[in-house]
């Protein structure tokens, strides 16, 4: 996540220095063409640049409004993954009632830990089992390396304790569905953040909207051949500039999960719920909160 | 699912040829005759026509949006199939508490992976029956063959599966109640992706917005008509093919599982989904998982 | 529900031939005054007539954009009933454990055909009771003819149906529970398709709109005096008729169940439950689905 | 809820009889100004107010969305009161099996219908108390009358009586469990009611859009300073009336709770509940519906 | 919570004084320069600011719906956690049935009060523990003090008494659930508020919005250099503050918890939970809600 108040020039326009570069290259050879050309040249009136920059606009901002919702479902579900980590903690302290539960619930507990950890790293295509061994058992450890799915084993490794305690007569059906529902919501969080990290977002409507911005760069810089280069140079600069740079917005926060600065934070959002689930359970070493890189936080 | 950097040019084009092709026969018949008729005209100010495609640029927007929701609502959809059925299994190894139920749950395991496949056959309206018989028993495989709705008489099965079970005494009425309100979510998810499939776009919306973009072409092209023909006739197409192109996509986007390239890739989720679930019961023989085609992904 | 390709123009047509007349009678107006007062008006530029049309266009998609909403909830809601009537049937035969339980799962199965056919007619104001008898036992349609809301008065029947099993110990609470759910669900769709039925999209901000659309063409038609009446009126017409259509269109997708070609096509939703219901239960006589008229189904 | 096809000119322009009066007053001043200061001043380009005009019917049309938004959400807690009171009574007679329920049954739905008018009227901030007696016992009105918010000392009432049903064992926790989420989804609707009532929509986005549509009357009069004053105001006011239609109606829009022409017809749908709960309890004595007022029914 | 019809001019101006600073700075400069460079200079046609100024005006319409949704939906967690405390408060009347409860159900309706001015100061940064002493006891307040999120530490008090309740067989495991879910539907709403209060809204987006308004006012100010100043001055002035006052009111929208006048009024609405839940247990000595300051609600 970008923090807000530090974002470098730097990293803004190199994200989109290439387009830039397209831009005045062909400004200049519209304007040598033009120049060229110019005893036959129709006069191209200027109505029809700035039609197609406001169509572009009206687009953009669409496209832009589809991408941020995909980024706040992205947050919400990372939300909803904090709401019931909380939660299944207190749940199976409120509804353990035998004595000396104390550390079943804190393998749990800690499988939970690892499990937003382990989610986060496999979104963002890094090594899943990274820190694992910290949190779960050697066998455990075991048992996730074997699957392709990790975070999907984990869960399942709470869901078999849960079968065991069900088993041992310590909880009633009740008890168990109740559990198991709050597991089931995790898994659901987890298919949603899934499809949301492998589903590309509509190739053709990204490419014609690229497209579109070109043909308008094209045809302002006809409609303005009249003007010195030196000043049409920067205009259209500064017109395509706004659009490159929020096109560029809406693809990164399409895609939350990339292991880029504007993704959501979910590493930080894993130690937040490690806090959390740690003081619940009464742990005396509480690690700090991830600290901001220069200017965002993963 | 078209994938990201490898759509080809041809492809794009050849969806909007015919449009193209009335384009540009309506810029020559126009130019044709405001030549010819050059004297009793009177001047068409830019202004119409570009307002009139700014106003084009709003609504195509807006359709865009409409459809762009249809197509994320059916990825949300299979989304929902992907977590409900790993959360079948789940549920099945968790809640089945007597011993010797490995069988009856990979049985049923087997049939949720068949009822992924064919409810993607019968969306795409391809034969729903095609593999089945590599999922289920020869039994199973008769008493769907006779059903119209395939899917639904699958799911049937299964339900019919766990009222044996709790006949037999071998889960409680609550138990029963979890799983199959996990069954009733899939079927919900089903008759959704139905709907989706069976309920045309507003046809009238689809009509005007297609006319305007005729009127459209037909009124810029009157406005410039001064401008020679060589000129005239690459602006009219550049500009118009932004809005076909993005109609199209838009065609494209609201119905998801016509079999075409841009279509929600149901039969890729289906081995996805097959892979999660044998890893969850144990299965060795593991199929990868399905390779895109040259530039999509079904 | 309108069928794509079909729709004959002269129905597009018929639905705005009033407002096209008055756009005539109008610019006719305007030219013949304009003409007898030109040498004391001023210049009417424009700019004025196309930015109106631009904020027309911009609300009239955002009204496009709320009707749009309503009808997809409303095809979202046949959709649950769709959903919820197929799961109704599958909950009586997973959870009715006790023996000979055909004979009332079909009562209960027919009366929920009966409600769909009862819910739709009633949605539309036609004869509720219509081919009720085909489904009904004479005491049920004895009771439901007395009844203002016919189908609250089927649910009521079905509901009493449970509450008879419940009594003889046939169902569990837990059971009874469940289907009673389903139920309620059946009963909240119903409530939702009243209320947009029953609700009025806001009259103001349609008259507004349609004024606006009058405001354009008389100030379009005063900034285009200069222009021969022949060229004039067919451009007026073109650029109106856009608008209309698309207000028209809009205020079609609002109330979808007027009985009219663009209704949601609940006749027709209500067949496919007929035909899977009956396949659920192994009837033999499965009806055809519903063949479209014309250019549309209902 | 204003009626379709009946709302009176003179209703409507009241709504917006002093807005129109600063216009003209605002263009008689500009005149006047700009005509002792011809000579001084330079040309005010018409593009600059058609540029403002086009972004403020944006703005515009985005907070007609929002308000309609909060008309439609309001419109949709209604009808879950609706779907809720008739599920309630549908429930109760299910769900107790006891003999000799009736009496009960009748006391409790006849409390809901009290807790419908009760709830509509406190959100008009007119006398919850009123017409409370015909439905409730002179004690139970003593009850509520001691309260702050009555509609929730009702529910409290019906509350308590399945507390006692549960103490004498005539149903079940399931049961009782079944009922209070009935009742906890109305106190949940109740709440939400309250919460459109009490927030205020942003009141600073509110005065700059008005302030936008001022600054745009005042750059319009400038622009058209060489127009007579004649033609100007008429213009001025038709495009400014469009405007500040809207934004009036998107103001009654927002608030649909006080007691105007265009709230929510919180009566009416109370009646509505009133008629199917007696019916469904076997009452011979059913009102009418709420007769609609001149043009809009309450 | 702004107050409607009270907030002064000062404090709205206040809000965008920097910006005005630098709008009419730029123009100076900008004036000056154009006036030495005047016979080198180009025209700048008006077309580009007026069509720059739509495209802003389409784009800080989307930002504030994004803002506003924000702003909803962390009131609409707000009438959910009244909803909630109420729901809460009823459902242990009716669901405790032994006798002597009131004490208990007191405590923890006191704990829930306290939860609620908690979470408020919270999510404001200010002191969390302000006036915990009056609704905690001594060992309450020890036990939140040391914990560092401590609206959990008091859902986890309140989760603990229940289960001494079960424990007790005070109550039954169906009972419990009711009443967990009822606090997990807490702990959700409190970890939906952390997400609004600790995501950055788009940082980029932001800031490319607030970079393209200087672009329009320079372009704008170049554009109109043939203005006199005293004239061009206060019309940049006048556009450039709709501009940015839309912009100031979307970004205070955004973050509704940083004890700000525009915050989401959640001391008033804890407050009015404090009464509610105070009447329905049946204490006398209820708070007056919340005055308003000046012009606004905290």
């Amino acid at each position: 996540m970008l923090l807000a108040k530090k974002v470098p020039v730097f990293y803004l326009i190199r994200k989109v220095r290439y387009d830039l570069m397209y831009v005045i290259i062909v400004a200049i050879i519209v304007h040598g063409l033009t120049r060229q050309l110019y005893p036959y040249l129709p006069e191209m009136p200027l109505g029809i640049p700035t039609f197609l920059g406001t169509a572009i606009s009206v687009l953009l901002s669409f496209k832009m409004a589809q991408s941020y919702d995909r980024w706040w479902e992205a947050r919400k579900i990372w939300g909803a993954i904090v709401n019931d980590s909380r939660s299944l903690v207190i749940q199976l302290q409120t509804f353990l009632l035998k004595e000396n539960t104390e550390k079943t619930i804190r393998t749990m507990a800690y499988r939970q830990i690892a499990w937003c950890y382990c989610l986060g790293q496999s979104l963002r295509e890094l090594d899943p089992l990274a820190n694992m061994k910290t949190y779960l058992s050697p066998e455990d450890y075991e048992k996730i390396a074997k699957h392709n799915n990790k975070p999907l084993a984990i869960m399942q490794l709470n869901a078999e304790e849960m079968k065991k305690f069900r088993k041992a007569n310590e909880i009633d059906g009740f008890t168990h569905m109740q559990i198991n529902s709050t597991l089931s919501r995790l898994i659901d969080s987890m298919g949603m953040a899934e499809r949301i990290n492998n589903t590309i977002f509509p190739v053709t409507y990204k490419m014609f909207l690229h497209f579109s911005i070109y043909i308008f760069v094209i045809i302002l810089s006809i409609a303005l051949r009249n003007v010195d280069i030196y000043y049409e140079i920067p205009l259209l600069v500064a017109l395509s500039l706004v659009f490159f740079l929020l096109e560029k917005t809406a693809t990164h926060l399409q895609d939350p999960f990339m292991n880029r600065p504007s993704d959501i934070s979910v590493t930080s959002i894993a130690r937040t719920i490690e806090i959390n689930i740690k003081q619940l359970i009464g742990e005396k070493d509480i690690p700090p909160p991830i600290a901001p890189e220069k200017f965002y936080i993963m």
